[in-house]
């Protein structure tokens, strides 16, 4: 069994709109439209649930699937991102770890990523 | 050299999180807020620049250096939210595309991941 | 003919939500979620239009009664934030509008609101 | 003293925008991303509050400035967005909760302005 990696997804997702001449809808400016599109869609399944019942969303199956598709989607579109501005999603994830680290010494409020 | 790869960065953000006692911040619910408001900064990146401009982004040291930052900080969300809620992000992605093949034969408009 | 005022509309969504029960989901942090997907409902009406294509929106009937439903449904959500807040939205704006044209003298590049 | 009013404060933004030409930014498609950024900001306030500590943010001068802040710039965003597209945001709104009274008789689960 091969095992999934970023990098062919990537590329599966650039044949995708490639085959279907989409690529002029995939400025950057119209790509980070359609990624924030998506995340709110994940927010909008979880809105009006309290901590607790959001903990528990993976019981319900069909929140359960509309939540992994609107992961896959956000997925989707930050590599479409990725490959049409030429960054390593993965590299750049790494090196903001690393520099979270130094910035949030153990022992602090939340915020990491942001 | 090591590659990098999704499950260890995953690891590591889940082991940054623990280290500083993050985890009951790391709500299903708060986690998809917080990655709406990291895509929503890299929107605002691109939210007054043509087309155009919006594809030369990468050539201005600055901006390029924020696209890859916030690029970071959605993708660290996104791996967040699957440890918490013990989703594949991969599996859920190539899954996605295999759907999408079969929903948009080749020769329609945009939509991949909708 | 009574002319509609703001005041009167939210008077309006708070007696809604009180009639249905729906206060308790009705929290600053639910409300600015929905209020962020409502925004996003808007933005995927628009994502992949070109800016030319953007300005003609409402010369489709179809997408002209999807914009005008969104308008409402932001505004909603920011009134309702508004009335369990004690914000008066009027206020706010009329005075960030008087600081702006402080901050930004006639002659220089966008963000008013900013 | 003079009432506020929306149309009042529309008409000011405007000519705000006009007198620094920056009407040529303000394609709706412009103006809706810069709505759901703004939309987005005030997420971010409330993004890792508890349902409990998000009711009390306005006892915080420092996080209550912020927020009537940010409520202004979406509402700034939003007469904008009704300017340029000539929407009569109270009479969007008006007619909304009109149908939502039809659409959620008294006695169902949460969604006003779905």
């Amino acid at each position: 069994m091969t095992e999934l990696d970023v990098a062919q997804l990537q590329r599966r997702l650039a044949e995708f709109a490639a085959a279907r001449n989409w690529q002029r809808y995939h400025t950057p400016k119209n790509l980070v439209a359609a990624l924030s599109v998506e995340a709110s869609e994940l927010v909008e399944i979880f809105q009006w649930l309290t901590p607790e019942e959001s903990a528990r969303v993976m019981s319900d199956a069909k929140k359960a699937s509309r939540v992994t598709d609107e992961v896959a989607d956000v997925l989707a579109y930050l590599l479409q991102l990725c490959e049409v501005l030429d960054i390593d999603a993965l590299a750049a994830l790494s090196a903001k770890i690393d520099r979270n680290e130094e910035r949030f010494p153990v022992g602090q409020g939340p915020g990491a990523g942001d």
